[in-house]
């Protein structure tokens, strides 16, 4: 794992927690590998379905080389970027793994380091501020009707400088570590500001 | 109509735009009517799954008073709050309207304003910065296994302060406009800090 970052030392999310790393609509990054290969792309589309178990819905346009490594690994990962990596977010959300050659990937193309999950070992992005690794709940009708397919957790990991307890905990001193919500073209809004209901806890 | 803030004036977004209102993951404001009787919910899961036509997916737990509306009259309608909006949002996140009176509903427990749609005469949500119109696209087994259903937006209506060109345009001069992104117990995250990722366009 490289980085030109300061790196964060993930630890485990409890997997009752793990719907509230994308509980408040961040992108993602999906990664995968199957045969030996790899890949990583951005999903501006998910939400959790579930806290218990944890399940997520994701969009995935079926003719992506994602779609295909998911589908015949049934599994992926889904990756929480923050905001120093929006550049790598939004490179990644514009290229094809498949066009590459066989030796290398997206991750080598854009210099993106890896770790492996703790489960599954999938690719986890290095960086990021959450990791969950995810089996495919197979859903035929409608992965063909609306490229969504549904996944349940099966391990989680975060950066607790910014994720712990099962909370975000978003400040000034860590705003390089805040998720991005992807706005179009490549601008990403950062949830830097926070608002509290009066009748919140 | 009653506010205590600057009102709008909701103008049309363009159909193939609509699901870009909800693109960086927002939470949303779901109402319904049926039988003369309304009720508004929040629901902080919710993503678009196709642009053209517009459909998004949105996770309504069975046992609501909103499911019963939606799947009495086949139809719902997807509100987006603003910051100004955090207090009304948690409070209908946390009382159901299944509870109340025939006479009355939380629109009027909470002194929530509203409109009526232009095509489906849904009631839509007052100071919101968007709104949808959707039909349910009828899923059962979805409904059932994940509390996931999946809409086709019929109208879309936007603050043209804050959404337009079908653009987000979140700047210093409209914070109170910006979007809502629930972190948990009330505390939600606003993205009023912008990043621009440097291939965008």
């Amino acid at each position: 794992m490289t980085s030109k970052f300061s790196p964060g030392v993930p630890v485990p999310v409890a997997l009752n927690h793990a719907s509230r790393l994308v509980n408040h609509g961040p992108t993602v990054l999906i990664s995968t590998v199957h045969g030996g290969r790899r890949n990583v792309m951005a999903a501006a589309w998910s939400m959790p379905v579930e806290f218990t178990p944890p399940r997520i819905a994701v969009v995935i346009d079926k003719r992506t080389w994602t779609c295909e490594l998911a589908l015949a690994s049934g599994m992926l990962a889904i990756n929480l970027p923050c905001k120093r990596q929006a550049d790598i977010c939004y490179a990644v959300g514009n290229s094809s793994g498949r066009d590459l050659p066989e030796n290398t990937d997206k991750f080598a193309e854009f210099g993106i380091g890896s770790f492996e999950g703790p489960e599954l070992k999938l690719p986890l992005v290095a960086d990021c501020v959450g990791w969950m690794e995810c089996r495919l709940l197979r859903e035929p009708h409608i992965e063909k009707t609306y490229d969504t397919f549904f996944v349940e957790v099966v391990s989680a990991l975060s950066d607790p400088r910014v994720f712990a307890g099962g909370r975000w905990n978003f400040t000034d001193s860590n705003t390089d570590l805040h998720t991005l919500h992807h706005l179009g073209g490549g601008v990403f809004g950062v949830p830097s500001v926070l608002v509290k209901a009066s009748s919140g806890n």
